[in-house]
């Protein structure tokens, strides 16, 4: 099947979700970014999926290498400039706003999920270093990151360190010269070696001597593969070593490696930021990485979608009205392929709705950048939970095709398991949202986007949903530390779906009478009338005390 | 990490859930099969799991080559005597209950679910046999295939006749001596081929010449690969070709067939039951199928939930009250552990429910046979469900490395996707329940259901869940063709739900105050108060009509 870029969609999203307008962008180049960039994606990556996933990447003692046709295909993207878009006009980016940057990586990672995680991170990798680098770091990295021709990477977990950033042991020891000789192994390090770039920056985060335990021990380092040569290219090896990649169930075509540094004592480093600082520094990078993987969500839907859809206009199987039918035709595929949608659309709205924040808190508004904060959570761990839903309903759809790899709806399935894990699982999440996010400016951040739900709100069982969010919130700010982690996966999803059913009516209301805006009206209405009352039903999760789950001790789990 | 069978839930659901007291077995002779079939299956058959998965079955020209371990394992599983359990005895078989043979299956594909589907397949075919066979087919067939020494399947899906049985086209032809030349193409057949039985007993559904279209002109056959020589030994091969298996996401040790019958005009079958009674002869073996395939989403919930379970009792990470602690410890972990326990045992609950009315049924008791036909589609359909559900869950809990496939974790995921497909789609399992179950003696059957649990649920939200199931289903009886069918999944779900509560609440009564009585009591509240109100958010969903899915024509989906 070949892939579609969502175009209209985007574009709907943009105008009705983020106010696009209202972020500096031209509408005229806003449309060419989309069609160029869903052009290229459906022409040079979204062949490549199959490829990727089968023969994926290769380690080897000289490095990892891609599948045929990836570097070729990601020379490409280099040369099309679709790295540049969201990065400042002054480090020879396109100064874009990140909204649009969100579409244009939609479409990459819809078409190639795993490929697309490598210009994700370097955009991470952009982002750190454009808030916390040095001039000289931001003058010698950033074009080349801004392009593509250099790739970035983060590097925090450790093997005793996952989820507890905190706990990890890498090094880094001053030299003579003020750069710092770092020695570790970071695990779990996505693009962290590969064959399609000239250089890999490595944003690592390590132990200062003497440095307090804990997060506040942790600085941020910038570790390229290879150092820089005078003229600001690519020089001498810079004992980073890819050990190993791991043999993961999807994603086959994103390398996930194990890097030593430092193994010949010959590892050089730069500060990026204070000592004691990484974590602050991380953070920046953080956020918005993990809004994009609440974008691969997104990305992983879509696709899931377009292809349970093409099956169903093809597939022919039973009956309606006397004559053989398509299954697109059957009451329960229907369900199944609006839910799909609805789904799909419902984290797309919050994903950009977000990403639209991200822009607006750069302008200094401090409220956009109070509720960036509080739904960056539901972003990452809601849509990547939707990408897990709509990839598995898009196999059922297939019935027993669907579970052979051949027909690739099953790549979509194991691709999106990752994405509820990395980038803090959405656990952590769930904890970010009840611990800080609720709290903030004294919950006034929480309350002031319930306020904004209460008022737009129509549809009942919506307005059901934002009054119970606000009850179960105000409670849960003020609840037991244990008590708000017990209820606060259920209370994430909750106010997830709130808010995605907010902005699902949102574009209900605008939606015109073209085929567009029918489609758009049924894909809503399913959301209102069938996804918004569900999330009712998770209220009792969301005011369970943490008591029922310590009435049994650890090992009875076991009995 | 090592497989322990879960023998005290396994007895405590036989005597609380099932009342196998009644069934007429012996409590020693239960103890004794569910700690014999424990041990074999933690000493053999689990410590192939993982190169079933890895190595998976081979196809060549010779034929389906299992992996290594695979042969010697069966033929252990031979000499004890497990396939003979539920098996009458005048065939060979120890005449135990179907209660009984559900936890000898559910155990034996806890250890290793897709090694334990060719047993499964085999039951299926001496069910088949025994009630349509003629009594020489039941001579010679019925024991070897009791011990197993003989496998069977399933055939019934054609390219073009998946969840549409009636369309299908294999030809049966008559001979002059009373047996059938068989043709056609079936794919997906499990264990259609493999080595490790000296012959496997194809039961193929096909039609007679100017047999009626559509299902009624569809008749079994019975086609061993290898003919019989006359003392009943396995004798010429029967020109029965395995032309290929598929590559599948999952259950790689389970060769998933396309066979081909009479390439060379020279495959024989023997008519099993009357000409045009194909369904009916089919069905006596799917419904008992379905039950097992629903037993399946027990086997992988089970295995999922220990190795989480193991995980999070050994991996340290973060602090609690200022030491590091194990995840096990920190709220959220908690709830996924109980949640993937209490819904493990709600399939478990619900599973061997309807395995004790088959019990019943097999008795005479008109009541219970009804019932079981009610719960088919549900024990199916939602312990499947519940299979991946809990799967998933075991990833989460593993972190990043759940996502590494030498964990173990994504093999059951990976695993467990096969099971809301195969054995008719979950979709087709709503159908039926709405289509036909419901309406069983003008609702009688629904009706005494709901009685039941009406009479003993305590519980508030068990309450309330079953007075919704109870209006929604009553309506849905008469409702129109297509709403019926555009609410079906949900209410599916919701019944199902309701049945799997009214079970633990029976069990929550009947936990005593030891160690297992203790988890059982946090389990069960765990599933009343968080998974059972959940199932009230499905309300509307299930009241929906089918208009708004048919608000936009079919080429709007893929806009």
């Amino acid at each position: 099947m070949v892939f579609t870029p969502a175009v209209a969609e985007q574009r709907f999203v943009l105008d009705h979700v983020v106010g696009v307008g209202e972020l500096g962008a031209e509408p005229d180049i806003v449309d060419a970014v989309l069609e160029g960039v869903g052009q290229f994606a459906e022409g040079e990556w979204a062949p490549l999926k199959r490829v990727g996933d089968v023969v994926g990447a290769k380690w080897s003692e000289d490095g990892v290498r891609m599948p045929d046709g990836f570097p070729q295909a990601y020379r490409a993207y280099v040369e099309g400039g679709w790295g540049t878009i969201g990065v400042p006009e002054a480090y020879g980016g396109q100064g874009l706003p990140f909204a649009i940057q969100t579409a244009v990586l939609e479409t990459l990672g819809a078409a190639n999920m795993a490929f697309a995680l490598c210009p994700t991170l370097t955009v991470g990798a952009v982002e750190a270093l454009q808030h916390h680098g040095t001039p000289e770091q931001q003058r010698l990295y950033l074009p080349k990151l801004a392009t593509g021709e250099w790739t970035g990477t983060m590097n925090l977990t450790e093997p005793q360190a996952g989820s507890d950033v905190g706990a990890l042991r890498a090094k880094a020891e001053p030299r003579d010269d003020g750069t710092w000789s770092i020695t570790g192994t970071k695990i779990y390090i996505s693009f962290g070696d590969h064959d399609m770039a000239d250089n890999i920056v490595h944003l690592v985060l390590a132990r200062t001597p003497d440095a307090p335990a804990g997060t506040k021990g942790i600085s941020l380092f910038l570790v390229p593969k290879y150092r820089l040569n005078e003229d600001g290219t690519a020089g001498a090896f810079n004992d980073v070593r890819v050990v190993s990649i791991e043999h993961k169930m999807g994603l086959h075509a994103s390398p996930t490696c194990v890097l030593s540094f430092g193994d010949h004592g010959d590892c050089v480093g730069e500060l990026i930021g204070p000592v004691g600082g990484g974590m602050r520094a991380m953070f920046t990078m953080m956020n918005n990485a993990r809004l994009n993987v609440g974008l691969q969500g997104v990305q992983v839907a879509e696709a899931a979608t377009q292809k349970a859809v093409s099956y169903a206009l093809e597939r022919v199987q039973g009956a309606r009205n006397g004559a053989q039918a398509r299954i697109v035709e059957h009451p329960d595929v229907r369900r199944m392929l609006l839910r799909m949608k609805a789904q799909t659309q419902a984290a797309r709205a919050l994903v950009y709705y977000a990403a639209g924040m991200v822009d607006r808190a750069y302008k200094g508004d401090a409220e956009a950048k109070g509720r960036l904060e509080l739904l960056t959570p539901l972003a990452k761990a809601h849509a990547t939970d939707i990408g897990c839903e709509v990839s598995s309903i898009g196999i059922q759809v297939h019935g027993g095709m669907g579970y052979v790899e051949e027909t690739g709806a099953a790549q979509f399935f194991r691709d999106a398991r990752i994405t509820p894990i990395y980038e803090g699982t959405n656990g952590i999440q769930a904890a970010d949202l009840v611990g800080r996010k609720l709290g903030l400016d004294n919950g006034g951040v929480f309350a002031r986007l319930v306020e904004d739900m209460r008022r737009d709100a129509e549809a009942e069982d919506l307005k059901a949903l934002v009054e119970t969010c606000d009850t179960v919130g105000r409670r849960l700010a003020t609840a037991e530390a244990d008590d708000k982690l017990a209820a606060s996966y259920p209370f994430l999803t909750m106010l997830s779906t709130a808010v995605c059913g907010w902005l699902m009516e949102r574009q209900l209301r605008a939606a015109g009478d073209d085929a567009f805006g029918r489609t758009k009206t049924a894909v809503a209405r399913f959301y209102l009338d069938q996804v918004v009352p569900e999330a009712l039903g998770l209220r009792a999760a969301a005011t369970q005390s943490a008591a029922p789950l310590y009435a049994i001790e650890p090992e009875a789990f076991a009995a």
